[in-house]
C-alpha cells in the first residue's frame, strides 16, 4: 500500500522523537512492501520562527491531503511571553479544530518493567488496560462566545455541543470498546451540568445499538477518585473535552510510564494525528536523551487506526515490548538492572 | 460565648454522624464554658420527603440567623429518579449560593496511621499536608444561559465570574497559605479558557499585597497529574469552581483517609456550612457503623472559621488523633492491630 505521512516535528525533543518513528516507520514499510512517502511541515514555536504562525496554512493544506499525521511536541518557554493567538498550542488547538479531528484515543496501560515507577502500590495499578476516549473539537474550548464583558469587570466562556458533536463521539466510544472488554464508562457532571444531561440522554439512547456493551454512567468527581483508587476497574472511558483534558493526563501518571504513552486524534474518514502524550521537554532537547518510544508507538497507532495495518501495527508495539524486556531505556525510565542508552539507539533497537 | 448552630443532617449516613458532632460540640461547650444551642432543619433527600422539595424556605431561613451550620450528607439512589429541581443535590448547591458560600475549604492532610490504606506508595504520600480552596458559587454552576436550543439539537452550560468573585476567593486563598506554609498554586487552563485568563491576572494583581506569600500558576492537566506523582509539592491550591470538584475529590483519596477529611464553605462575615467530605453511603445507613470522625474534624473546622475559637478546635482535633493513635476505628478504616468499634462508641471516645 502507498501512504502518505505529514511530519510536524514542532518543538524541544520534538524532531527527535518523530524522527524515531519515521525510520520505525521506514523499517515497517520495507518490511512488509508498502511504500510510504514523508513530507516534514512546522507546526508550533518552530511555525512562530519560521513563518510568524503558530498553524501555516502550507501546514494545514499538507495535512489535508495526508493519510496520516505524526506530531512530536508543541511549547516552550521560548514562547511563553507571546500574545494568546500567538502561542504555539494555538496550533494545536487549531490542526485538531480545522481538520475536525473530534475523537481523541489515550490507551493506558502499564509496561511490567516500569511499574515500580508508578507512584501506585503495585497491587493497585498491576494490570489496568484502559482506553480514554475524549471529545476535541467542542466544549469549552471552542464554545462562544469567549469574552470579557463590562468594562472587563465579567467574562464569559462557553460550553457548547451539537447533539451530532455528541454522538459520533460516544459512537467512537462504544465502538472502542467493542474491539476491548465491552464495559464502556461515560463520564459526565449530570448533576449541575445541562451538557451533561443532553450528553447522558445520548449515551442511553445509543446503548441499544451496540448491546454487546455494558455501559454506566459516572461523575467526573467520582472517576477522578475511582482511576487512583481503581484503575483496573475501568475497559473504556469517554467523556467531552474539558473533563477529558484533566482525566486523561491524570490516568497518565498512573502506570509510571509517562514517556510510553501513545494517542490518536482522528475523524470519521480515518485520517489521523498522532502524537506522544509527553510535552516538548526543552531541558533535554537536542542532546539524544529523549525516549521515543511514545512517539514510535503513535506511529503504531497510526498504522492501526488510519492504515488499517494492524499486523504491522502490532509488530512495532511487540518490537517496543522487546527492547524493554531486554532492559534498554532512556535516561527517563529507571528500570532496575537496564542498560541506559540514548534516544536513538534506543529507535534503532525497536526499528 | 453564645453561638446558635443549625444542624443540616440530610439523608443516609447523615443523621448520625451529626448527632456525633453535636455530641462532641456539646462537651466542648461545657468544658470551655460556652452555650451552644442547637437547631435542626431538613435538606436533600429528607427534606424532598418531609416538605416536597431539597431546600425548605424554613431551612434557608434558619441558616441565615444561625452562627454556624453543620450538614451531615445528602442523597441516595431513593431519589434519583426524581427530576432535576426536585434533587437532593439541588439543596446543597442552593444553600451554598443563597447564603452565598463562596470560598470551599477542604484541608487534606495523611493520618500517620492510616498511610497504609492509600492507594499511594508510602514514600509519595507521606507528609502531604494540603489545602484547596476551590470557588463554590460561580463558574459553571451557576452561569446562565444553561439550556436546549434549536429543537434539542444543542447545548449550552456557560461559564461566568465577575471580576469581584475571583478577586474575594484569591484573598481567601493568600490568606489562608499566609496562615500555612505561604506557598500558593493557583489553577487554571489559561492556554484555553478566557476566564482563566482573568483569574492569572487578578492572582498577579493580588499578589502585591501578599509579598510573603510565594505563588505559582499551574495549569489543570499539569496539578491533576502532579496531586498524584507529587502531592508533598502543594500547600494551598486555588481554583474555579469545577476545576476545584475535580481536584478536590482526586486529592481527597490520596492519603487512604476519605472517611475523615472535613470541609467548610464559609463567606466573608464568618457564616459557614461544615460537612464531611465523604457521601451519604445509604447502604450502611442506620447501623451505626459510619465513620463519625469526618463529621467531628468538619465541627472543629466550625469552632475555628465561624467561631474564632482555635483552642476548641486544636482540642477536638487532638482527641480525634488520640482515638486514632490508640487504634479505635470504624469498620471503614482498617487500622492494623486496632479495635473496631460503632460510630457511637468512637464518638463517645472523642468527646
Ligand atoms: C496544549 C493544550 C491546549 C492541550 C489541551 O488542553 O487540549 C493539551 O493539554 C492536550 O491535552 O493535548
Ligand atoms: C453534589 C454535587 C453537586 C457537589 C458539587 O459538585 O459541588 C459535590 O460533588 C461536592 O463537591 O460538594
Amino acid at each position: 500500500m502507498k501512504k502518505h505521512i505529514v511530519l510536524l516535528p514542532g518543538d524541544g525533543i520534538g524532531p527527535e522523537v518523530t524522527k524515531a518513528a519515521k525510520r520505525v516507520l521506514e523499517t515497517t514499510a520495507e518490511q512488509f512492501g508498502h511504500t510510504f512517502t514523508f513530507e516534514t511541515q512546522d507546526i508550533g514555536g518552530a511555525a512562530i520562527d519560521h513563518q510568524g504562525t503558530p498553524l501555516p496554512e502550507d501546514t494545514l493544506a499538507a495535512c489535508r491531503k495526508a493519510d496520516g499525521i505524526v506530531l512530536g511536541a508543541v511549547g516552550g518557554p521560548k514562547w511563553e511571553h507571546l500574545p494568546g493567538h500567538l502561542r504555539p498550542e494555538k496550533g494545536l488547538l487549531g490542526i485538531r479544530k480545522q481538520l475536525g479531528l473530534f475523537a481523541n484515543l489515550r490507551p493506558i496501560k502499564g509496561f511490567p518493567s516500569l511499574l515500580h515507577a508508578s507512584p501506585l502500590k503495585r497491587e493497585v495499578v498491576e494490570g489496568s488496560d484502559l482506553l480514554i476516549v475524549r471529545e476535541l473539537t467542542g466544549g469549552l474550548y471552542f464554545g462562544e462566545p469567549r469574552e470579557r464583558r463590562n468594562q472587563n469587570t465579567e467574562v464569559v466562556d462557553t460550553l457548547t455541543y451539537t447533539r451530532a458533536e455528541i454522538e459520533r463521539i460516544v459512537d467512537q466510544a462504544f465502538q472502542s470498546a467493542q474491539l476491548r472488554r465491552r464495559h464502556l464508562t461515560s463520564v459526565d457532571k449530570a448533576n449541575v451540568l445541562e451538557s451533561s444531561r443532553m450528553w447522558r440522554e445520548i449515551v442511553e439512547e445509543k446503548k441499544h445499538d451496540y448491546p454487546d456493551v455494558e455501559v454506566e454512567h459516572m461523575l467526573v468527581d467520582a472517576a477522578a477518585m475511582k482511576l487512583i483508587t481503581n484503575p483496573t476497574y475501568f475497559d473504556v472511558l469517554v467523556t467531552e473535552n474539558m473533563f477529558g483534558d484533566i482525566l486523561s493526563d491524570e490516568a497518565s501518571v498512573l502506570t509510571g510510564s509517562l514517556g510510553m504513552l501513545p494517542s490518536a486524534s482522528i475523524r470519521e474518514d480515518g485520517l489521523g494525528l498522532y502524537e506522544p502524550v509527553h510535552g516538548s521537554a526543552p531541558d533535554i532537547a537536542g542532546q539524544d536523551k529523549a525516549n521515543p518510544l511514545a512517539a514510535i508507538l503513535s506511529a503504531a497507532m497510526m498504522l492501526r487506526y488510519s492504515f488499517q495495518m494492524s499486523e504491522e501495527a502490532d509488530e512495532v508495539e511487540a518490537a517496543v515490548h522487546a527492547v524493554l524486556q531486554d532492559k534498554y531505556h532512556t535516561a527517563d525510565l529507571k528500570v532496575a538492572g537496564g542498560i541506559q542508552v540514548s534516544g536513538s539507539v534506543l529507535a534503532n533497537k525497536v526499528s
